[in-house]
């Protein structure tokens, strides 16, 4: 194992501006199951993966809508996907990594074809990718720990860029040094008591910094 | 004047869970005649008046598209106002003022459209309105003050329920105390650093307690 310091980065929320069109698709596809969830109570679910956000979201009951619900988001998102645009300077941080020679790679807890159309905002179809879908979505750390394997460093020298909380855990609990980005829209709070002591507004402020 | 304590109750995303609409409303509208803003940073500005928003949002530039912007977010909000909810509580809480006979009146910057649809939203077309359209919207004092000097109260017997920071300002301008609501989703320290002195997660926690 190297010692080289490396970059994890989260996509959804931290390189794309999608949080909000997340908070929007999930309202409406649970209100079509039977479920009316206050909008700012989905949005603090939001950078766990789907298989995690909706018993979080409904507790136990009604466990047979939800399959229907995680459809309806996805439908409903992949519609909006033309809408969406990378976070300020997050495409500039990719190419900073690059040019600065900073192993990275992206840790998502993004079903495929939402991770593929994230990729394409970024204009980035073949960004290194940390096992997707192969792990416990986060806040567990396998995403965390297979991203490290990946990149072959020790979680003490890496760090993770995200804008929730979630990501804040999940690599609290693989022992990554978390960095926060406003950018999400979790407040500075929430994102300390995750384990946050860095916090920047959205990748331009990281450039150079990684 | 009378000594009664009194209550303002603010109406878009405090009592009626609009908040991410109007972002994406805004983004979507804002796009469309050439301005890419972050959610995150629409979202900060909301609660202000529409009127205050944009040049907030844009500065001094393209003062053309602004009127076309507003317009475009006007009818989007409207397009879907079949899908917005009262926030947890809020219907329940006015029921709570009536019967303890806890004077109250709605103090809003929302133009005449929306605040009818957000009306409607609580099935209480016809609830007390301060004088909104006749003032300077939030975050100047005009309307709490009208809005004190409907309910014949001064501005230190009464409260201003709000759910953004442009609530507390303004609160804090008129001299009424600001109690703030999280289900805007504004975090806890950005309502803190606008005055806010006691924040709750909704109306429902209020019952009883104006």
């Amino acid at each position: 194992m190297s010692s080289r310091p490396a970059a994890l980065l989260d996509l959804d929320g931290t390189l794309v501006d999608s949080v909000y069109h997340h908070v929007v698709a999930w309202q409406d596809a649970l209100r079509e199951v039977g479920h009316e969830i206050p909008a700012v109570r989905i949005h603090a679910g939001i950078g766990m993966g789907g298989d995690r956000l909706l018993p979080w979201l409904l507790g136990g009951h009604d466990a047979d809508g939800t399959e229907e619900a995680a459809d309806g988001h996805r439908r409903r998102f992949l519609a909006r996907a033309d809408d969406l645009r990378p976070t300020p300077g997050a495409r500039e941080l990719l190419e900073d990594l690059r040019v600065r020679e900073v192993p990275f790679v992206i840790a998502t807890s993004a079903g495929e074809e939402e991770r593929e159309a994230l990729l394409a905002v970024l204009g980035e179809p073949d960004l290194p990718l940390a096992g997707a879908g192969e792990h416990d979505s986060k806040p567990s750390p396998e995403t965390l720990i297979a991203a490290c394997g990946q990149l072959g460093v020790t979680p003490d020298h890496a760090v993770l860029v995200g804008d929730s909380p979630w990501d804040a855990i999940a690599a609290r609990r693989t022992g990554v040094r978390p960095i926060g980005v406003r950018c999400g829209g979790f407040g500075d709070e929430v994102l300390r008591e995750a384990g946050v002591t860095r916090i920047v507004d959205h990748p331009r402020e990281l450039i150079g910094q990684l």
